[in-house]
């Protein structure tokens, strides 16, 4: 086993920590002295990216589009100045190249995370929710359709989705409270209005779009990933109450519109490389435009705990992996955009809730109570159906390399009661 | 019968424009000599709002917000100031009290609408799509689901939307490119990809938000009309054939995010006041939170027509009023936020098809040809089942007053063939 590159920075040399040298994520922070501004994570400190472009280590016209409070500047410029930024900072931070890093700069230029609040790092220009996982799908399918029509009939000839709430996107450790509104009992004529009896969390990852596309000119599906910038882990908050009586015939709305949590790091495609893996056999063979030669996923593994209400620990209550998604990040934007639908930079895209097909490995409570009619025990002996007050979940990501691991941090959020409950 | 207030622009005077001066709508155009820039209606004439603000005949703070490409600047700036601008153009714009309107002024001030070029007026930073006309629901329904069960179940308990693709929007004038697609014939085993065989238009109108609301803070219905900028006409193209297949269970998606038109001038909702009228009696009573006192529409007479490819005429093909829409503008707003979704000034959010309760006022061709079963002739001798390639489809909508109409313009666009079946 190779060792892998080490930098200076000691914390980001453990082999544990999600932000190695070799991940370099980028995010917006705040400090009490400094304005929400682009950073990188490295280790345990947050590289002020301003203060490189100023000395001189980043090309200096970049120090703009760093003191911006979203990366959206950045991204715009395109993949070879963001693969000339991670060049540059690897070679700034590496234990073997820092011949650079004189002292006062990297005073200047490092901030403990610990001191940093993390901003939601991009203007979501547009939302786009799959539901790309077929073990997801056809979960879904046994309860409200039936075991022997599980999956609709489109669903394995196209990546299904629907375009989601850009402004109710939050960064991690926003509060979620829980939403109002209607829904109806089996047998009752009307419906009733309230908070929801049914919160629930939805694992999922999101790509952000880096390389803006124009109206009728369609990705092919070869030059999709061009087009990705990184990933993050996402929340799909969901009010499945809500969702059942809302849905038909136009899709959820209400039920998911209310709160959707993100994690503050966008990793790069170019940090998630190594970990490119084959997608699953799909069959039927999609058709021409969905037809995507070599490796379409990535092994990321994920894990999503809850921490009930005044607890410390953390009880993980799933574990899947993004490989299993069916449908690629490619596939689902090759089909978002063959319609003629343009995307732009800053446009989020995600997964749709990842299951894997194991009990253990399935994405929200709905899969994982079979909505709400077995329950699920904590290790505090606590049992839930769906979300409680005060419940906050965590979701994790990583890819595990030789020596090292290319994470995500985490997103996470806390439920509290809603406001009509509040005095 | 009382003589409207009249202008010295002469055009604005004739009865028949859309747009006297109890109208005043907001656009943004730009012309050989001037960058896109916000602008009034006035008869065949745009009023160069910069001009003024730098003539001092508006507030001087407003020069910058009237010189940004959107209108977005201005409407932020909220109420009071739209009512100022609306106040002081009028006395500027009226025969009787034209004493500022100095001839050099009125030269570098009012630019002929003839040699202007009409922009998108807004960043739009969302868009929703409703469903509120019972008419159309039912008319659907009848095709899709059965007559008995025409209305979905939770339609008269809510009012029914979906997000749709922000990005897609675009001005009155662009031409619609035929969509590619996936549909699958009754019988097939497998879906085709090609050109939409069944392109629609969707005759819809559209409020703009001008208020913006904070998540987790619900609009109560009192003080939803208090975030309504103004109106537009909207033609939310439709591939039928995409719908159909794609839309089970999450809703349309491709078969609606190619392209959905705007008219260029927002109607305020100041200048539409005199046309509010009662909304249609709501049975079942809605729940507290959707329940609307008093006046809850707007009485606008609503056209679309087909004006076939290579020719001169257009050929009415609906005619039918805003005031039959079931559920109210603050109704959707209300639920839209309900749970807790927040708005942000530029959020447009539309109708869903206007269809009245006669055969000659079906919003959509869907409706009006029962999805391609029943020919519609055109008086050129001409049949639709759906839309041709050279079509080009126009919407208009005016409020009729005393001697003066308030009108919106028009919004058209025409098809052309895909891109795929090009050279």
């Amino acid at each position: 086993m190779t060792t892998p590159r080490l930098s200076w920075v000691e914390s980001a040399n453990t082999g544990l920590t999600d932000f190695p040298l070799q991940n370099l994520p980028y995010g917006v922070f705040s400090t009490a002295e400094r304005s929400a501004r682009a950073g990188v994570a490295i280790g345990d400190r947050i590289v002020d990216l301003q203060e490189l472009a100023a000395a001189g280590l980043l090309p200096e016209a970049m120090q703009e589009v760093f003191a911006a409070s979203t990366l959206n500047p950045f991204i715009s410029l395109g993949q070879p100045a963001w693969r000339d930024v991670r060049q540059r900072l690897t070679e700034w931070l590496a234990m073997d190249a820092g011949a650079h890093a004189a002292a006062a700069l990297r005073e200047r230029a490092l901030v403990p995370m610990a001191q940093a609040r993390l901003h939601l790092p991009l203007e979501v220009t547009g939302y786009t929710d799959f539901y790309s996982s077929r073990h997801h799908a056809e979960n879904c399918g046994r309860l409200f359709r039936s075991p022997e029509n599980a999956l609709p009939p489109n669903w394995l000839e196209l990546p299904i989705g629907y375009n989601g709430r850009a402004s109710t996107i939050v960064a991690s450790g926003t509060p979620v409270r829980r939403p109002s509104g209607q829904r109806r009992q089996p047998g009752e004529p009307r419906p009733v209005f309230g908070p929801s009896v049914k919160l629930d969390f939805e694992l999922e990852m999101a790509f952000v779009v880096g390389k803006p596309s124009a109206m009728s000119e369609p990705i092919p599906i070869a030059q999709a990933p061009d087009h990705l910038f990184g990933m993050v882990l996402l929340n799909d908050w969901s009010a499945r109450d809500f969702q059942q009586w809302e849905s038909a015939p136009l899709g959820p709305f209400n039920s998911k519109s209310f709160c959707t949590s993100i994690s503050p790091w966008i990793v790069t495609m170019d940090a998630l490389a190594p970990f490119r893996c084959a997608h699953p056999t799909q069959q039927p063979v999609p058709l021409d435009y969905l037809r995507q030669d070599g490796d379409g996923a990535y092994a990321i593994e994920l894990e999503a705990s809850i921490r009930p209400k005044g607890g410390k620990a953390r009880f993980p209550v799933t574990r899947t992996n993004f490989r299993t998604m069916y449908w690629t990040m490619a596939q689902q934007l090759a089909h978002h955009t063959v319609s003629g639908c343009n995307v732009r930079v800053g446009d989020l895209m995600a997964s749709g809730t990842l299951s894997g097909a194991t009990p253990g490995s399935l994405g929200c409570l709905l899969e994982i109570t079979k909505n709400g009619k077995e329950a699920l025990t904590l290790p505090d002996g606590s049992t839930r159906y769906f979300l409680l007050d005060g419940d906050e979940v965590s979701i994790g990501g990583w890819c595990q390399g030789n020596g090292y691991r290319v994470g995500f941090g985490e997103v996470s959020g806390e439920v509290r009661e809603g406001n009509d409950s509040a005095e």
